[in-house]
């Protein structure tokens, strides 16, 4: 910090609310950067781009990764993390998952005037704790402000950039048939947590999200099993969409098995209530993979020495391609197509 | 693109308008990915994550540079550009102003419920049109939509990685007394174009914002100019923060001369209406610069030899720090404070 960001910082952000002044490039936002942002995230500089030193891996054959998400929940804050855990676990999940360990994020922020300034320092804490746990740095951002009625509270967009070595190429397109699917956990969470924190649904159950990074279970994973094949972070669209873009991705056919699939009872409860469906339930910490058959029981256990990958389970395996790409044979003995989600089963849901 | 993905492409997206469902992780949103963004982007995979090979620079001792900006500009679409171009141009000037060669970029949209698809396409095409002409690939993103009301149309963040040559170390703290301020070009059109397409003034005026990339221009003037210490592009604060966070990084004041500043009279007469100073007027492909002396004759034919530099001039010089970071000698023979922008002069310019 320069003499006078210093002082800037130590008169500090005197609203108790974000005003259009703090977005407008002037003493105002200093302000806000100088006491909220830059005591939390410790950046390198204060220069509009952050300068980072190449990683040794990329002299020696190794890869960049780069990945981006903007993130809209609502609500902002929910049982087992916030907007701003879910802004640096989604990116760093995004990086881990393709085999890239996660260094450097970006995070620019969208304000709506009128936005509680404790709030903001509170998911901004949460950001530089997840950040902390996942290793990763926040180096550069942006803050904007828009009128009243203009967003809904708060928006965070997260890049990140990640390193991949030499050699590891983890791509869905790998996958073949006999390669067993292993979820990295219970299926779910995050999408019913959501779902009962926004109240208008009378529910309430003992869940919380499972936001998390999985930059370190990866890494675990990928030492005791190299062979793994893909991985994915099962967001969006839940298990059923991940499966299906890596079924259709390998040219298999993905077959997993209801009694083995890890859901809450819980969460079970609360989809037959809704008509819902946990497969298609988004969440923030827990992936599956693919990897052959002869490290299969390395990497569950790998997985499961992690605290993201605890409950580890083999969920399915890969098999020729067949009409179908991704089919589960239900706990009554039968057969069911799974297909990719069609339409929005739950909006803002990250 | 897998079969699955060019089939959607063909069938492409029927809506007229974007909805919920297109950000919801399912078919829906990989119809709008398909069909909007991919074949304009045409991103080296589908991945959520780019893998980018490492630049040779990197090895030669170069350095990373990572930048993010949001863009929530209104209207969306103005004289001159549109929110694509200004999300495409702000990521890249960043990188650019800080001697890093752009290279890849991420984009990622937060849509309102409703936004016209045809709208979207040829924003879409804009950010496609202005990453060619700046030479960077847009290599990953995201969509995320939010219902009616939660956002107003269509905010972009973009984030960019660049690389920056082993012994390129522009640096406002390297700015010295003696070292002569430049000014690319026109100063405030950017921000007097905003405000006239806001329409709410009944004003027009025959100008355009001046939204472009600076990468060309850097790239010019580092070579004919090493010994180049700083450079800043004059967004949001206009001038007058630039010169300001310069003058206070560098610890020296800065002087300059209103006779020397290039503003159309179009931009001093719509200030003069409304009270507005186009020292505060934000800029989108204009930026000011700081060059020993000995440099300064090389660096202006360079910049002048550029398309966005053509208009450069000498707008001041640095001097020992006195007790005013930037001082301007007026028309009329005075001097007068130029300070940071307090309060917001113009919300949403970019």
């Amino acid at each position: 910090m320069t003499s006078q960001q210093a002082q800037i910082a130590k008169a500090g952000i005197r609203d108790e609310r974000v005003s259009l002044a703090h977005g407008g490039g002037g003493k105002a936002m200093q302000a806000l950067i100088a006491d909220v942002f830059v005591p939390a995230f410790d950046p390198p500089g204060m220069e509009d781009q952050a300068r980072l030193p190449a990683p040794t891996v990329l002299s020696e054959g190794g890869e960049l990764a780069f990945t981006t998400d903007s993130f809209v929940v609502t609500p902002l804050e929910f049982p087992g993390g916030d907007i701003g855990s879910l802004a640096i676990c989604g990116t760093v999940n995004d990086l881990a998952v393709g085999g890239a360990r996660p260094l450097w994020l970006s995070a620019s922020f969208i304000i709506e005037e009128g936005f509680e300034v404790a709030r903001l320092r509170r998911i901004v804490a949460t950001m530089a704790e997840e950040a902390r746990k996942a290793g990763v740095r926040i180096v550069t951002g942006d803050t904007k402000v828009v009128e009243r009625g203009s967003a809904d509270g708060l928006y965070i967009t997260t890049s990140g950039i990640g390193v991949i070595e030499k050699g590891r190429a983890l791509s869905s397109k790998r996958i073949e048939p006999g390669d067993i699917a292993i979820a990295s956990g219970v299926l779910g969470d995050h999408g019913a947590t959501i779902l009962a924190a926004r109240g208008d649904l009378a529910l309430s159950a003992p869940i919380e999200s499972d936001c998390q990074s999985l930059a370190a279970l990866m890494e675990a994973v990928l030492h005791a099993a190299p062979g793994v094949k893909a991985a994915r972070d099962a967001t969006r669209g839940g298990l059923a969409s991940a499966l299906n873009e890596m079924a259709e991705a390998a040219g298999v056919t993905i077959k997993i098995d209801e009694d083995r699939l890890p859901v809450r009872a819980e969460v079970n409860g609360m989809c037959e209530i809704l008509g819902l469906d946990p497969l298609y339930l988004a969440n923030e910490g827990t992936l599956v993979l693919f990897v052959p058959e002869s490290e299969a029981d390395a990497a569950l256990e790998a997985m499961r020495a992690t605290e993201a990958g605890r409950g580890a389970v083999v969920i399915g395996q890969a098999v020729a391609r067949g009409p179908i790409p991704v089919v589960m044979n239900t706990s009554f003995g039968g057969q069911r197509v799974v297909d990719i989600l069609v339409g929005d089963q739950l909006p803002r849901i990250c």
